[in-house]
């Protein structure tokens, strides 16, 4: 199968074989090389405009909300005060965009590797990249590690919202990487990163929990539903570096709040049960 | 893009336009017409063997455990007593083999319209054709409308498990089909029914859960995530002709009982936590 064939995009590789998702195509918006990876944004037929790097998927305007809303939410929710916010990659904008929805929330810093994933969602995908236009925000396009290894102790909530474990990214899924994390946290703080999918890579999930694990008390996992990520869904590593239980909400969503913030997947209860996994991965994950 | 091209199978379906599951094929072992559809059964790559009826994907070797255990146990422990099961469909055998596992089940009827879907789970597929094997099970090969018709108030639980509304399975989600269900349900009965993806047919479900709510007093919606899916996700309608909320469980599966019936994915957390749902979901559905 080829990248982009008869108007549908596919989406082949190693991480997940022997399955494939298609898109149907109307229209390449941008196809680039930048330092880091290729850049890809097309119209999409069904699904609205899509973001792909290196030929990986990384949202489309159909379902980017259930994976932006989450990977924001469940840490800010789980921290009772999350006044100083972190953001690692996360360069369509969305997380900013999510972070600035949350109350508590009084300042955000974005430290993206790659200036033209930022440019090309400026320019592409509005309905993210408005996250950029928060005045919460700071903005930086930098190293998230030599990042962290300059700011100790500042942060209340830290995500990661990378790419997959291949290519700019690899890095961010170390046991080194989760002690910077730690070191960059206020007491108490809360991290919350993507991590994969059960369903394809579940020992390379339990492999990065066991990095977590090594310098933080309380490690958790949660999934949500996004159609066009492989198998349709994928995983948060959150974690405390305090003793409070992430899965439990501090600061609760309930119909007020989501209207108010206009949230489409995130509520309380459905943080609580975010974290509630079958049996096949809770063998693995926590046993 | 063709069904079968170059060691791909290919699932284009106007049901979810725009977007489209391909797997890698080993073999194809089965490729018939039967009277009522296409019957195709593959050797997959990495999904081992898959079903396909009609072009669209039934079940696969990877991932059928989280769809056969959530349709049958969600509504088998949302009653206190299920003694008498009815399935409809399920010619493949999965559901079959759940129920059997549950201690309270003592008698299950199954009425499949299709043989040749039988047939080739019991040559191709012993891993859901062992259902057939259950010492509680009556399997008949029949429409489902037909038996219901001449077996008023005889179950506890009825769980329809079928392909999606075009071809054979249409009627099963008309509001006369719900009424059929209510009839042949024992006073206290729950069913359940397969009710597609509310990523691409949100209208469609909650048109399938307003007929069902013309007959029961008490309908909810439950989730499941399977890769091979559309969207990797699939959804069920849980209602109950009593008072009693099927998102409670009122039998209780805990790690005793899990291991005991080697439950892959439900677990009593999961029986609750599958009713939470986001909230552009709960808007329409519930609202």
């Amino acid at each position: 199968m080829d990248q982009i064939r008869n108007g549908w995009f596919s989406e082949i590789n190693e991480l997940w074989p022997g399955q494939c998702l298609s898109l149907q195509v109307e229209e390449v918006l941008l196809n680039e090389k930048s330092d880091f990876q290729d850049v890809l944004v097309l119209q999409t037929k069904h699904h609205g405009r899509a973001l792909i790097l290196d030929g990986i998927i990384q949202c489309t305007e159909h379902d980017e909300f259930s994976y932006q809303e989450m990977i924001s939410f469940l840490p800010l929710c789980a921290h009772p005060a999350p006044s100083r916010v972190l953001i690692v990659g996360g360069g369509d904008g969305g997380v900013a965009r999510e972070c600035h929805k949350h109350p508590l929330v009084e300042h955000v810093v974005q430290v993206e590797i790659d200036s033209k994933v930022v440019d090309a969602s400026r320019r592409f995908l509005p309905f993210m990249a408005q996250g950029f236009d928060s005045d919460k925000l700071t903005l930086t396009i930098g190293d998230g590690f030599k990042y962290m290894e300059e700011h100790k102790n500042e942060f209340d909530v830290i995500i990661t919202d990378s790419s997959d474990p291949i290519g700019p990214a690899v890095n961010l899924f170390t046991e080194s990487y989760f002690r910077l994390l730690k070191g960059a946290l206020k007491r108490g703080g809360v991290i919350c990163s993507q991590n994969g999918t059960v369903w394809t890579e579940l020992d390379k999930v339990k492999e990065t929990l066991d990095h977590c694990r090594k310098h933080f008390p309380v490690v958790k996992y949660a999934v949500t539903s996004v159609p066009t990520y492989p198998s349709g869904q994928i995983g948060f590593i959150v974690a405390a570096a305090g003793k409070a239980d992430p899965a439990v909400p501090k600061f609760r969503v309930g119909e007020a709040e989501v209207e108010e913030m206009g949230l489409r997947y995130y509520n309380g209860e459905v943080h609580s049960a975010a974290f509630v996994l079958p049996n096949f991965v809770k063998k693995v994950l926590y046993d």
